[in-house]
């Protein structure tokens, strides 16, 4: 199960001023909850599980009142890696967790999954609008 | 003939927020309706029918009430495979049938050919429009 | 001379969907009209005509009523080889050509031309509109 | 199934110097045997046969008395498509097919086969020896 | 725990012919036994292990009698995904366990694993010796 | 600490034109407060200070009455080699310094930092508005 | 000193469309006036001028009545090989010089310059605005 | 017909030292005699004769008493421009000719063709051997 | 002052096997020791110091009894960063100590620096001599 | 003229080791010595000398007692700017003058130049031979 309560936060040093931070995690992994487009019951059945996902997740929020702190963000995602969860669901999850402790003026969170079934697929969610590019 | 039947779904798991998904496959196949730009009817014979094209298919879609399920969107690109398809009916045709299946908010088909004749092809189609960017 | 008259079209499959094709074409070669900016006279009396020029020319447009038959267009664009041009002619001249013959709703041409006395050159001409991006 | 009686040759033009013609073809595909690494057997019934294979075969050799014709090649690689064949044996097929009608000096093939299960395979097979570097 | 009890194998269909076989897997992750450079132990408290690895695997071999069956390569790197090792452990402990099952000619393990603490590493181990290049 | 006193400007040599000036430093290099994501108490001992971060400095101006001095801004942004300061301070706190001395029309400043515990940071600061694109 | 007076001109061919004219001169070089970033008085002395700077230049123009002659453009750019000026300075004049020769719809001149004090420098001027992108 | 007459030569500046000369040329182009792989009798008919291939032929030698002049190299490639031949031809002829005018030590020329029927074809000829790498 | 008692070992795992170890730092910096070929004495008075100096350190070998622990080096390289060493001096340094500590079999040191005064400069260092390739 | 006077050198810090050194300099520039292979005289004369060269330096070398100083090289490799020198004839003149102040073990030099008349050269010399690679 992912686990938002080891997301910590500071306070952003620049408010009144619209920055834009970015964070890019190409270690990210979680397992896929039924087996997925590559695997059948008996691949599962010798794993004890769903068969691993990767992907490279990115952040790119303008903070509000407080920032993410980057060590727990990383703590943060590797709770992911045993967790049995569809890309859609993981991309959402993400950003809603992140909102929830940072209240930013905008965010967007993109994942980018590596090629299952010869198919890659990336899923974008976003909150906020910018006002300005 | 491409078999839109084999076409699953799956409910968005996050109706109402507008999110976007990226599918792309690098190994899409068929074969040119009359042999195309780089054959001659002495090859077809030897073949049995029309001389094989090769591209990528990059959909990009928001969804509404559902979402494409991954393993069957392979196969239903798979079913292209042994069918004789010009470029722009074959991107046209899956544009088509995943609005149909999904009804998405908007959705884009990219299909990227290679090289035939010195000449590289790529057509794109749309359906609905953004909100925003 | 380039011969225009080689260019054949078939019905547009799609009349009533704004769709986009580019082709590229990597192999596009013709002849400078007086020698050009790396070739002097005696280089041409060696040759008995002027000095070849090479590039890639990028077509891009939306369909109206026809579309541009893809085998067609290379046997077009091989009777440039050995026409003497200036780039800015030929960019021009290949739009005004095929919008004579299809009609499309916007056309843009690109010829991306080769390095010559240390300068490269690219030349881009547009008819018509996008409606959208 | 293969057809080696597609092969065609001629007459080496310079016999007696050493040189090597190598030949890429980067639009191989075939058929995986039994559904393979990410197929399971619903797939493969809903296909009517094997999941699809793809990769590049780059061919390499030294000729002896006679050189392969492009054009038969290319349809001697076509006659893959709907072949159900490992990659081991496609890779060495190709080599002994080759070998048998052309007996060059040394031959080598190669098959670089996309990813599947997250793995990418190469197999590098040879014939015969250089004499020199 | 890696569990070589899962690499499963096939007879080789060209014995006799020194062929090479390169199978390269991009997603390998185990677990770092101390928690590594990166890490201290009040993150390993909150994760509950070792710190994560990634890398990618890279298996070279000229077979004899048999060849390693792919999909069950690719359970077995699975196998390492909650396993605490260091990387020069893991790669020559894949070098050993493959050597046990198919007992190849000639064989290399290269591990190339992500940068931790600003440094990349990677670990190279052979066994056999190639009769020629 | 940051010496904003190193930097030196120059009258704008065509006042009056709106024109654009990028600077981009790839060797900035400072340290981090704390130790940061990816080192330990014990470390910091062993150096007797905060790890090392490494990025690129990035920046883009319109000028108004004075542009930077290049020499002076090598020596400024050396001047945060041995100074303990957090990504979003280093970024903003550059902005800051350079529109005090040159008052721009329009300035951006991002801060593009190396991989720290699998993330990578990328912080982008901006000040005035574009009058066009 | 440069040399606007070997610039050469001829008729737009296709007065009344708007076409973009994209010329690229990677092998522009000058001198800086006073030594620059990385020398100092002693260097000068040895050489009897300013250090030499290098970078490419890109001009960019929508025609109006005249074209700029490629070979002369040329010559014009190498003329300044031996003169001492600054970055911002030999961008502005360029676009000053090529605007009083052909009166273009809009025109674009970008010079990239090579990295000095380990910090490279891009000048960026404008004049006449696009009417459509 | 290549003319082999407009090669000319000049005396090796360093008789005595073994240096190597490597001449590239990307812009190489003849007509294939047949019509080639990816054309049929119809549209050769419509060209007037055989379809245009394009390559990069790459040259390499250690001089002996005399070295190639470039520009009269230029012309010479230039000459194949209408001319019928094969791939495997007109390297060897190159290589013939070129031994013919300068004899050095050892020569190496590379053709590097386009794709053509979805196959890229290189043909590397080599006469005389290195004394050393 | 670089400070070889940072570096830690530990028992190589699998004496007796040759096997290769690489370890990249893409981080290095020192200073340079009379302000190097960029820098004149003003500069230096600014910044009490010599200029900063920056590469990428390649480590690879073949461990004998003992292996070089990671995050010690990763400290034993962050050493140099105020320390004033010329290139030739800090590879050789890196060379000497590692060597001390672990005696590998054999051990290359590289050392990437990046460009100063238009030149890029890379040293690199050998000790004993690889049994095989 | 080259002015092997500016070459200093400074003692070799690791007598008795065999190490390399290179050195790049990607920014060299000479004057063709007759106008070369994209000029005529008529440019010459508005130029008033040769048209300009560009190429990448680089040098190899094992050192014996002494090593370049990397700012005299600068100086040394700028001396070429107004010199018209072909090819051949600069890159064994740097090899010799870079020989006579150092006596290295080995030396390499490479000119590697850019393209000329659609046309790309390199000229490669070397002295003395390594003892091992």
């Amino acid at each position: 199960m992912p686990k938002p309560e080891l997301l910590e936060t500071f306070p952003n040093p620049y408010v009144g001023r619209d920055y834009e931070i970015v964070m890019t995690c190409p270690e990210f992994t979680s397992l896929c909850p039924v087996g997925g487009i590559e695997s059948d019951a008996a691949e599962l059945a010798a794993l004890g599980g769903g068969a691993p996902d990767f992907g490279t997740i990115t952040i790119s929020y303008v903070p509000n009142r407080r920032c993410i702190e980057l060590k727990s963000l990383k703590l943060y995602l590797w709770s992911f890696r045993n967790d049995g969860i569809f890309y859609e669901r993981a991309v959402n999850t993400i950003l809603d967790d992140l909102i929830r402790v940072i209240k930013p003026s905008t965010m967007k969170v993109i994942g980018d999954f590596n090629v299952r079934g010869g198919i890659k697929s990336t899923v974008t969610a976003r909150a906020g609008r910018s006002k300005r590019r």
